[in-house]
């Protein structure tokens, strides 16, 4: 994989899974969608198949990590690490422009909300927020979560028999097999059923801090806060659950 | 493919994809069916589910494109356009007639409807409408979401590992193994979870064009406006979505 | 496959689907059940994973039909029509024995039933009904959706892509491969999801037969009709659709 | 397979399991979770993708049983039992274990759920508990789901097509192909909705034991009765189910 192909792979992906995300959680939040109320298992089945559709997009380029939790993962199991700040680069380019599509595929809810006389806050679509405030147990359940998402994705590349053929250039360790990416993206919904209930399952930096910044810079009226000060937990919660992972695979496999 | 099978295969195919899609819609909206009001989740995977059924009965026989966002993207794609035209033709025959087996399975309800004080309108079963009317937002919507559905799926064909082996006669970067429909399906679902909040999602132009033909000839009582003043957004939003998606996928790839 | 092992194989299978299948119409119908008024996508996975569950066990054995609908559909495709008598009786034999098994698993939600006041109507736990009763209409619905059905898996044995090798012993033209049986479960998800609204889609005659049959034997008190003059619409109407679709597989492939 | 790889295997595995399982249970029942009251669909798709990550996690180091019954039911088929205390050790070491981390990740929900004037009960959340209480017939719910799950499983491993390869150093008859894990996922998903409504299916003696013995000993102010009186059910049910399903599958096979 040459160092354009994963940065576009990466992008690409990393844009499509937050457009689905970011779209999902618009539609059952804002008024005037078709899904709004939908209930959790929309957000998690939402969330999910963008998965699906971003990293079966971003394979054949980039191996489709799309989340630094993952890159981090199979840093420490594989031990190459000199590829880590382009995907974690990507990943954030990605992530800031597909919530950049998923507003502007509910544009008019957006403005229709900030006309209302009660405006929903709107960072819910983009970024995660704990139900309870608590940094220490907010970090807890990412770290755990995260686990819960790199350990079973480094572990399902040790199944010879879950897929055909290998993505052309891909390292071992990783979505080492066709099937692979479709069960990541259920992983990822049972993720969210089962792990989500307290803090919205960042379980990914990129996921959390692009559409956050993209929420601070787009123009959206009536926006409320962007919270600046929750947004470090589902940056290093992540990124420790995926640091963990890779070494528990590592002395476990 | 021979013209005849290209033909036969896309007006089953997209005739069973419309028999679910529309029959979903009909199942939710209608008094006296079973599943009314089941919500959201039960619309998206109703559609999804009838990618699956009409495009692996189709794919033998024409590939399974059943939309001609996704012929054209494909056309961009490979540079093959001579068939394009039977390809829009038949998918439009395909979605006409599913459209009126719809209607046939829910005949009871229709006309249990007609027969109510205040019946509800039927467009929406055949037809999508938006939430808020804006032509330039609901373009928006259904490009975005068109990209959202037809670069994932050229990206799948590039995809070694999804599949076991060729479908008989079928072009390269379409559903180029077995698994893919599957999959494809699956990214339907999440089209229609994430992003069909505010037009629900057309996404392709003879799923839509059709069933409101479909709407305006058949003589169902009480059966409110064709809405033919929207018509041209899920038709023109659709096709220039997936000729989007084949240039990116051209660029990218 | 030997008659013992088609005897065995759609016995076993048909009784799974059917204790699943009676199930989750016990679930979401009995009180003191977990799953009460879980609706009707509850239903609709319900009975597709039943199919999972008992297709895939009986496949080995039997090729895994579980449907006389299915098995005409076959015999129209093949011209093979000596082991239909056989499989017909080995569905009915295990469609009377899965929903004895689903009731010994809501029994005690049964006799809490029959104890109170208004004890609840149990033929909808067994047997399909039309929410507006009209023979004609609800044949039609009948035989689209099993049309619907048996058309699909007709042809999904024509997509050489979509398995791995063959279920020993199998004919060819029904679950060629091994994912098929998942792909025909997800199809009656969405069968139920899009064309269940009406009549509660037997698309089965054994499925709705049989536990008719069950319901008419088994001493449950308070129980309700059996409702004999509706049980020939769910025999005939799969039975003509699933002719239908393999006169339709057979002039289009 | 080494003695160490299964019980490490089997440890982690069940761990995966539990975690997502407990997790969706707190995720409905708990106040401030976003998923609270979310309904029965979430609880049998999070139990089912917890089987998705927790069997595909383990499968390379011990073949992913995760559970008794299973491990019994595929002794009676093999004869070979002189493992089976080795892997019902871990899975109950797994078992205690991921009840655990779902108590953390749901750390602050337990603490504001114990502050409130009228505590919810937080025993469903670890273990199982029928609607109505009466042993033969729990026991007989638990029997027969039990053979709903491991009957299918030994017999998935009969289908040549339903996978690609086989997972290193596997028994045969138990998840022989990669797909396999995939369809039980499904298959339990299945359970939940259609068997589990009368008890809530344990039909997995570790899965209701471990996390009882989890709940009996963690620190959970408020945190109600384990019921110990019916602890016997879920686990004498499933066992007897399994060996159940064992006898069946060799009778039929």
């Amino acid at each position: 994989m040459s160092n354009g192909d994963i940065f576009v792979g990466e992008v690409i992906g990393t844009a499509i899974l937050i457009l689905f995300g970011a779209g999902v959680c618009a539609a059952v939040t804002l008024h005037h969608s078709k899904a709004r109320a939908a209930g959790w298992v929309v957000i998690a089945f939402g969330w999910g198949f963008g998965v699906l559709a971003g990293a079966y997009t971003a394979a054949p380029l980039s191996g489709g990590h799309l989340n630094p939790a993952v890159t981090l993962g199979v840093a420490v199991d594989t031990g190459e690490w000199s590829k880590v700040p382009l995907y974690i680069l990507a990943q954030m380019v990605g992530a800031i422009l597909g919530a950049v599509l998923a507003y502007l595929v509910y544009f008019s809810q957006f403005q229709a909300n900030a006309d209302e006389k009660n405006a929903l806050p709107t960072l819910g679509i983009f970024s995660t927020g704990p139900e309870i405030r608590s940094p220490v147990a907010n970090m807890m359940t990412e770290i755990i979560a995260t686990i819960g998402l790199v350990l079973p994705i480094l572990a399902f590349g040790k199944n010879d028999g879950i897929g055909i053929g290998q993505i052309p250039g891909q390292d071992a360790g990783i979505y080492g097999s066709g099937i692979s990416i479709l069960l990541v993206s259920l992983l990822v919904v049972g993720i969210g059923l089962s792990l989500g209930g307290p803090t919205g399952y960042a379980i990914n930096p990129a996921r959390d801090l692009g559409p956050r910044i993209t929420h601070a810079l787009l123009p959206i009226p009536n926006k409320g806060t962007s919270d600046w000060g929750y947004a470090w937990v589902p940056v290093a919660g992540p990124v420790i659950g995926g640091l963990l992972a890779g070494l528990i695979f590592n002395a476990a496999f």
